[in-house]
């Protein structure tokens, strides 16, 4: 049942992405209790650093015990009452899937659809109804690779909640929810935060917590509840048991986030536009064409179309294989028409730029 | 924001427990892509290795992404549709979290209570209605050291489903999933699996999945998504992309399982029911009073009675700071008048009881 063998991989697809090597360690630290004082200090850490991430002062900012996904989920069971228009702006497979959550959650969805590839367009969006409960729309779209204008949706959201997907975004390029006028917004560790997959970093500000659901139809993702779990309640650091909190995951966000701050938010943030830059050009310079549209596009993620005539999988198993570096396929429509290239936290270095295009060359030569 | 100090702890409450080495270390490889070939393979391997624990041949047997409390909230959601009577034996404080989840769900719950340290009266949760959709049952009562006899009720269920919490009792003690009648199962990974917390063992057969919601409340929890996501629907290895798989916790669980069965699920179970015998007997010669009713204990997680004048949380600080051993408070009404003391997965072992014992005399001497 044991694997054969370890494979180290580079981790170059839309995620996870290879963590720091301060998470990896801190995942294999001894375990503690989740009341230990030790671990409720690593918490109160975790949730501290989690606001300068943000960009937010919002008591309510911890880590979802789940994955991005969970965090989706999150914000709309706690935020959705039956009957509220939630307009999303749809630009690529998060948007569809925030859709799906609101829905689910009783609410009446207005989809805005957007070409792949583009980004959100915000007069459309803001348009699209004349009092939303809720505007959702996604920073950064990890199925194209598009950097959508969050600030522009803030400043004109009127009375509706804004709620946002800053899955790929965070600790990647600038976010700065409480300035944008952000009030609900998730996350999750694999991508630019440089830690393994499992938990949802998670914000919430008094207003939009003020208008939420006071008995959400989840009782695992109960904001109500799990305030106290993260010790917000008391503020003298008072617990109430919720469930146990995954105290390796947490341990590991802890080491990846105080990584983060060492070397600088901004500097982070700058380390990611390099490499992305860097690789966007080599591409071109290796005569491929990006997907997403020119002026919006991320460094963290970047989408190129797969040239005419070659297999798409092909040159994705050969670089696995050969080279031990993955890549991402497309999404929806476009699973073997795009490959999709993440630089983000550890990886966003400039030796990781030459090993992927190096790699990439050799397999379209190969192709 | 880092910690001044690494602390390791004898992790003897209700969980976690101190992890097997071979799970520690499996958290600290490299992470792989949720999509890798190496990673879909440590998947397939945990199922697998997940129905031999559960004592089931259900293909539908995964790791749900989040802590056991998620696994009871999938177990309901995509069980219970609006109106479904639920009949739930409450014996605990788990029994009451079912009542609680099951009702956002939309069921009409019948609560059987039972007072606490007492195992479920099959007959009384039996006539409590005559007709139920779903049985709910705690398999072993974290909040109070009992165990209950869950193949009696499945063996009168009727044409109601069996839904079985076994946070506590898999990997620790006899559980046989398919031969008891139990329709849907979850548990966790931080007790006697030895893992650390974050994954939900999950089980259900087609007996339970035909009955199913369709499109359940929540999305993250969806098992008709889900199914895809572990590969069960294609028997060919083809994965559906619902979530990124927490990578670590995975492979992580993957070897505490392969240790487990390397050992011998026997084995492992006379284990614990050697240690939990010499603790419970350690307790009584230290003049201590044991809270489950006798004849069902558990062997993985004791309560016993804080003496008279005793404070029990001055007790719980010394051990804990003093001998870095950790054992529970009791929960719910009991917070103060009880310990819980957990010896599960690698902490099952002759010299942890010694410890236990050793430190909690030290520790009545002084308080």
């Amino acid at each position: 049942m044991t694997s054969a063998r370890i494979h180290e991989r580079h981790l170059f697809g839309p995620g996870p992405s290879n963590a720091y090597p301060e998470a990896t360690l801190a995942l294999a630290a001894p375990l503690l209790g989740h009341l230990d004082p030790a671990f409720l200090a690593i918490m109160d850490g975790t949730c501290e650093m989690l606001r300068r991430v943000w960009g937010t002062e919002n008591a309510r900012t911890l880590p979802i015990s789940a994955t991005g996904s969970a965090g989706m989920e999150a914000a709309f069971v706690n935020t959705v009452h039956p009957g509220d228009v939630v307009v999303v702006a749809v630009n690529g497979l998060f948007g569809q899937r925030m859709c799906d959550v609101a829905a689910r959650c009783g609410a009446e969805v207005v989809a805005v659809e957007h070409e792949w590839g583009q980004p959100v367009d915000v007069e459309r969006v803001l348009g699209a109804h004349a009092a939303p409960a809720i505007i959702a729309a996604v920073h950064a779209e990890t199925s194209t690779g598009v950097r959508s204008d969050i600030a522009a949706l803030g400043a004109a959201k009127g009375d509706a909640l804004l709620l946002v997907d800053a899955v790929t975004s965070i600790g990647g390029i600038e976010l700065r929810a409480d300035d944008w006028g952000v009030d609900i917004g998730y996350a999750g560790t694999q991508k630019c935060l440089g830690v393994a997959p499992g938990l949802a970093p998670f914000t919430i500000n008094d207003r939009a917590f003020d208008r939420r659901v006071e008995r959400p139809r989840s009782w695992y993702l109960d904001l109500g509840l799990l305030g106290g779990y993260v010790g917000e309640a008391s503020g003298s650091g008072g617990r109430t048991y919720h469930h146990t909190a995954p105290v390796a995951m947490v341990a590991s966000l802890h080491a990846g986030l105080a990584r983060i701050l060492d070397e600088g938010l901004e500097a982070v943030w700058a380390r990611h536009e390099a490499a992305g830059r860097q690789l966007q050009e080599g591409l071109e310079e290796l005569g491929l064409e990006l997907f997403a549209a020119e002026g919006h596009r991320l460094p963290e993620l970047t989408t190129v179309k797969v040239p005419d005539g070659v297999d798409s999988a092909a040159v994705r198993r050969y670089l696995l294989e050969t080279h031990d570096v993955e890549i991402g396929a497309g999404a929806g429509a476009y699973a073997g028409s795009v490959w999709r290239i993440g630089l983000m936290g550890h990886n966003a270095r400039p030796d990781a730029v030459l090993l992927v295009l190096a790699a990439l060359r050799d397999a379209l030569a190969h192709a």
